[in-house]
């Protein structure tokens, strides 16, 4: 890193001089203090690195590792939480009282193999790190295992090896994160197209282990569909599984690690599957007078076989929040690319489809942009939504400084149960909000569609009052949670369980595979010293 | 099952009474001596069930499930084996000398629960046994192990038993073969689309246990994606999945069963994700001079985002046995289908696309028949070519009865091997033919194509020397698995391992997530009774 590289915060998202500056945050809070009738104060300054006071380090590496290994105070501050509402509101409150001993960065491979042999050796809690965007405490240290514990930063494992242009997929070191991954694409004309929300800071590796939704709306939602093999090393052994397109020979070795969110394995690259980089594009904005008529035409299209890369409905909530609507109507942002023809077509088709079901599609909607096209720059509600939507995560860490509760949780159901889960989840989160904050909004997008359902991804905003926020979103969180279990949802469609979401997660996965798991899991790691806590425990269930 | 019901061949494929008749398979051994340059013989009359003279059973059912099971003699040979050519030869040389000793016919799940329960408790093999299609070895009794077993057969959980339309799935017993399927999804205008080659006797269960390839060459290749929920009976208790689209908590417990084979439990049910009856459908034909022309073709049909439904490239050979060629050239077979739209501007990208490859399109190609239409009932090269792939099971058994070997086997490769691997497995099977028949052919299609790689899928067909055809395919089969892993494919993409690929799957798998599968297994079946021999040795490997 040069020395004029920005510094990534250690507390919150993404580099130091991005986002907010405070007088922005202050307007923020008037703002906001006049839509909840509250009085929001001061905001809180940002933690200082002066202001660090860890616990000392509780384990030493051997000279052979010490050259790999951290305990400077920032790195272990930064590797402390991820960047959940809750790691967010811990930074902003200084404790950092459950820190990594130490920081590991591994240059290749074998220095992950030297480091989690000796983790293995000694009962050191290895924690994989990738960019540390998780949301649900994936990179966190547990809280009922005091055994020290190394954070394992992949991030110098950081290019793209090897190219298969014929066969259109790279072999990537797992702790590239997203932009770099696709600087490095881009000069062969490829790209991976996974671009979640965290898209800035987080990594290949993480998206793997945590089977990460990306940037298609349909069809290749999750990372899964992109990974061709891997390589992993887990305390018996590293593993790499063969480069194959597709296969039926025997459960599938890549699916054990996709959603193994590091209690198997450290993933240390992936051979993925690429796309060549879209030349047309069409995008239109679709009305829908309530959320309901909106999802009945998401349904008919997610059903349609037309598969467009993009079919995102946002209720007048969120319509309104990223600009795209007045809030009387909901928003279907729509989208088609392809690098091959001209997606007319189905767009036509698809806006057809709109008109079917009451949608309202301006008279100009939907036209293919092709590259290089002057209108191909011209700014488009897609792309407005796409930047608000990536700098999202700076400006949730302002709304922590200003006292607001602000976060977000995300299912997945089928067609006829989600009106009952999209009601029963609204009711049971506002009127937790009520009780908790007295006020405070619920919106819900739909971030990926399937023909058997949607995956509504929903975002809470109310004022927090200062020093009991993180209870109050936990009883809020709570409510969320329930319902989704009740009405038939997925606890997490693309953020994983992490820590965070145990209590849901052990009720909704089926016993016997749950032991089956654990099985699998004390087989490649016996001593138990990968990420403890996270999906199961050993120990406790085997 | 009505007293008029044609009856199932023990010893073969599909119904007595079906497939060629005596002059028939004469007229074929003619033109086959013809061919072959040798002379073929008298076909071998099948086996009649008088013939039978099976080792009485080694264990008998307790009264309360001796009602769910047979000792017919008849019924024991016919599962027996599975329908691999070996097995077929087996069947034609009266060989039943390890038949399982009681056949099961549970009525429902908790009959399941039962059997696998008293199969437990006493040492006895479970076989789960659903068409009993099996290629690999699947349903035949283990060679090193002596314990009694019973073969399981699902065959009266036959129903579909709940429809969400709004969602687009089913609930569906796992033992239901696919005509029956289809016939009761039909009246609701829904159909799984799953036609493997073996559709009129496979099941459900049986496809998902051994992730099995189906319809479509492009996007849903595998059986695996239509599945949204799985119910699964295994010694330590039963599971059911959450009906979801997709989720994102943990590695997903459905991939862990589906390609389990048998091993990890008995699978009674899923929720499967159907799709609406096509209405729209455009097909053509197109010719290559050379095979290799039309592989690089291929790829960039599968790379193109244009989703055919049909993509089946047939070598000459392949073309000319199928009656679609004239032995010079190679044949793509190109299909798209939708219940929405016209799929006419994706099939003339793609015929355009043929063209840039040298492809010779027909004036008339790819035009669009709706269903209704007078045209839609024509019939097409690409309805002949159906016609004869669900008949070539019926006529493999007629090969049997004249003495010629005749196996199929497949693969899958990436994009950059395939040329090496095809050349590689060609040579060495054309070899191994010369030495061990003196002559023989070999012939390749591709059956489903992958954006980074194609499934190829290799037909052989031999004149065998009587009494030694066993041997003779051994040692063929050993040369076209050793390259098939030597250049980097799998030893199957949608046949299953079995115990017939186990040689070559071992070295496959990586170590690791062998030992962790192993692990997997020796929770949820502890004594080993279920499929032993099947992808792994719990007792050795453990």
């Amino acid at each position: 890193m040069s020395a004029n590289a920005p510094r990534r915060k250690f507390w919150g998202w993404g580099y130091e001089g991005h986002g907010l500056d405070p007088a922005d945050e202050k307007k923020l809070a008037r703002s906001l203090s006049a839509r909840f009738a509250v009085s929001l104060g001061e905001p809180t300054p940002p933690p200082r690195t002066e202001d660090l006071r860890l616990r000392p380090p509780r384990i030493e590496p051997p000279a052979s590792l010490a050259p790999l290994c951290s305990t400077d105070p920032v790195d272990r501050a930064g590797h402390t939480y991820g960047k959940s509402f809750r790691d967010v509101v811990r930074g902003y409150a200084r404790d950092f009282s459950n820190p990594p001993d130490l920081v590991a960065h591994p240059r290749d491979e074998r220095d992950v193999v030297a480091l989690l042999d000796w983790c293995d050796q000694h009962d050191v809690i290895a924690i994989p790190y990738g960019g540390g965007s998780s949301v649900v405490g994936g990179t966190t240290l547990p809280a009922d295992d005091w055994r020290p514990a190394m954070s394992i930063d992949l991030g110098r494992l950081d290019r793209v090896v090897e190219i298969d242009r014929s066969s259109r997929a790279a072999r990537i070191q797992a702790g590239v994160l997203g932009p770099a991954l696709e600087d490095q694409l881009r000069p062969h004309g490829l790209t991976l197209r996974h671009f979640p929300q965290s898209f800035e800071l987080s990594t290949l590796g993480g998206w793997i282990a945590t089977r990460a939704g990306g940037h298609f709306a349909t069809l290749y939602t999750h990372i899964d569909d992109f990974v061709e093999s891997l390589r992993v090393v887990t305390p018996r052994g590293q593993l790499e599984t063969r480069r194959l397109p597709g296969s039926g020979a025997g459960p599938s070795p890549d699916r054990m690690f996709l959603g193994s969110e590091g209690i198997l394995g450290i993933i240390t690259e992936a051979w993925m599957r690429l796309q060549n980089r879209p030349t047309f594009r069409a995008s239109a904005s679709v009305r829908f007078s309530d959320f309901r008529a909106g999802a009945e035409c998401v349904r008919a299209l997610s059903q349609s076989g037309l598969s467009p890369s993009n079919c995102r409905l946002l209720d007048a909530g969120e319509a309104m929040t990223s600009g795209a609507g007045s809030g009387k109507e909901s928003i279907l942002v729509l989208g088609f690319e392809s690098a091959d023809h001209d997606p007319a077509p189905r767009m036509s088709r698809a806006l057809e489809i709109c008109r079917d079901h009451r949608g309202e599609v301006p008279l100009d909607a939907g036209a293919t942009r092709r590259e290089g096209d002057p209108s191909a720059s011209r700014p488009t509600a897609v792309g407005a939504w796409r930047s608000a939507f990536l700098s999202a995560p700076y400006l949730r860490d302002s709304l922590v400084a200003i006292g607001m509760i602000s976060e977000t949780f995300e299912s997945a159901t089928t067609w006829d149960r989600f009106p009952a889960l999209h009601a029963g989840v609204t009711e049971a989160v506002t009127r937790a909000l009520r009780r908790v904050c007295g006020d405070g909004s619920i919106t819900c997008r739909f971030t990926h569609v399937y023909p058997d359902g949607p995956a509504p991804y929903y975002t809470v905003l109310a004022p927090g009052r200062r020093g009991a926020v993180l209870e109050q979103w936990a009883e809020i969180k709570q409510a969320a949670a329930e319902a989704l279990l009740e009405y038939g949802g997925t606890i997490t469609h693309h953020h994983a369980v992490g820590r965070d979401h145990r209590p849901w997660y052990d009720r909704q996965r089926p016993e016997p595979f749950a032991r089956a798991l654990v099985a699998a899991k004390c087989e490649l790691d016996p001593n138990a010293v990968l990420n403890p806590g996270v999906l199961i425990d050993p120990r406790r269930s085997a």
